[in-house]
């Protein structure tokens, strides 16, 4: 019998539990090296793919997780929430696993890509504008009215345990690992890695890595307080400008060494040695760790650093027009 | 005892003789799928992903086979040959495994990436004319002064023997093939896959798919000669601009059931749907097989098809400068 009041997982029995509950539905991702990018760094980087997770990302593993805890009586409405990114596939995948309906509540500006994914896997995509507020106040419309679940991107334990099993198989995987860094958008991802490593090796240092432009969880370790970014601050790597919830700031103070973070063409220099040595698309969320493992390499030389790859849905259409 | 001189594997023991020699030095790269390419054709596609090969591409197969099946003497003066692609650096790394010199002659338009990865593994790059005859001249120059061994990127025994290897794997891991698709340029990878599928399973139909723009494979198999293409033709598909050789024509004319041809347009359509779907960087060059199999696709529904995706050494520069 499964548990199904909501826990953040603190032991390795809770974190079994977990990945042996998802394991049916996800991919065991591989772990990616390059000869040229250890060269460059004088360490070893292990590259953790879930950009060859289902839908693409990581976030399948965290909706997947909280859809199967859910009672029938809870799923028997169907799973709601608002998203403009992964998570709004995530959880259109984990619904139609399990036989029910999707509502994805997602900003008029989200990208056609992931607009086609949500519809692709059967999701009802429910418009809003393009603010948090816009956001809020039509998801709490639609649980009203069709009377879903609430899957929050992030701010859920089984969310956060359900992201913690990416770093578990890579830990499992990579002996005696120094570092594992992860990008930090929600920290949902970032919280999940940092229990998942010290469950399994205290003596593995987490980071967290951030754009500069969206600081806001390196300024909010400093604070001690969750800190906003400016409203109008953009980045290329789009999936991290969200700030931290309560849940994943109380686990990232706890278990996080440090957030370090790099600027625009840093990040844009770190994915084209992505892409050009690992010969995957990756997001530009997931090159985050790369990029502050390149302006910081004294720190990894010498040391054996694990990477989460978070996610691969790229918008090409501007690459390949005719 | 390995047999020192050239022979084209015709039996499973022979196969797997080539097969072991070069384990050792490669990776036994993953076979991916996606549902949503799998639903457009209404069957189901295999990729095999040879742009996690060494140096990026399946050439590291025959390059490496070539060098290993040498003897200490024919070796001691390193190795030779002239390319403008995958095969410089697949020769380069070969070259570096075992100790010795590579010497590549490479046309001057050659791509910075390709000349760069030569350079990194330690090649010495001799630049020529940007034709066949300068780069034979050049060759034969190279031979003369430093008595190199020369190892051709695709019309010798050894090279076929090696790329035979790719579509081993990929038939042993997919049970029941009905298709296996490769793309043909000099037809080196082509004559390989049909070796090892006539070899290993005579069910399957090995298809080769190349550029409209540069047909000379399929015009071969109509006219019964090897065919030119127009010397200024150009494709996307750079990669396939040459014409079949003696050695591989003469396999594929016995062992391959045809040749398809796709458009630019259908090339870059098919690069767009590798790269959003499967996550990874592959070449145009390894899309052709998808791009033919979308134009027929009656052929392909409801059958099982193995496709080789040949690399993903592609040059990023213009897709993320500043």
């Amino acid at each position: 019998m499964i548990t199904t009041h909501p826990k953040i997982p603190t032991t390795l029995i809770e974190l079994e539990e977990i990945h042996s509950l998802i394991k049916p539905y996800i991919n065991k991702t591989p772990v990616l090296s390059s000869d040229v990018i250890n060269e460059m760094i004088g360490g070893e980087l292990f590259f953790k793919c879930e950009n060859f997770q289902k839908i693409g990302a990581f976030k399948a593993r965290g909706a997947i997780h909280a859809v199967k805890r859910l009672t029938k009586q809870q799923l028997s409405k169907g799973v709601a929430t608002h998203s403009s990114g992964n998570h709004a596939q995530a959880l259109a995948y984990a619904a139609k696993l399990f036989g029910v309906k999707a509502f994805v509540v997602m900003p008029q500006n989200s990208s056609k890509v992931k607009m086609d994914g949500v519809k692709y896997l059967g999701g009802e995509i429910i418009l809003c504008e393009n603010n948090q507020v816009a956001r809020e106040e039509k998801l709490a419309e639609v649980l009203q009215k069709t009377g879903a679940y609430f899957i929050p991107p992030y701010d859920h334990e089984w969310v956060i345990g359900g992201q913690a099993t990416a770093a578990k198989e890579l830990i499992e995987e990579v002996a005696n690992l120094d570092f594992v860094v992860a990008p930090c958008g929600g920290g949902g991802l970032l919280s999940g890695t940092a229990l998942a490593s010290h469950i399994l090796n205290q003596n593995i240092k987490v980071l967290g890595a951030e754009p500069e432009n969206v600081n806001d969880a390196a300024r909010s370790l400093a604070s001690g307080k969750i800190e906003e970014n400016n409203y109008n601050a953009t980045t290329i790597a789009d999936g991290l400008r969200t700030c931290l919830s309560e849940k994943t700031f109380q686990i990232i103070k706890q278990f996080v060494g440090a957030i370090f973070t790099a600027s625009e063409k840093e990040i844009m220099e770190a994915m084209k040695i992505t892409w050009s040595n690992l010969k995957i698309t990756a997001e530009p969320s997931c090159c985050l760790p790369l990029a502050i493992i390149l302006k910081n390499k004294n720190l990894f030389a010498n040391k054996k650093t694990g990477i989460i790859i978070t996610g691969g849905n790229v918008d090409l259409s501007g690459m390949f027009s005719d």
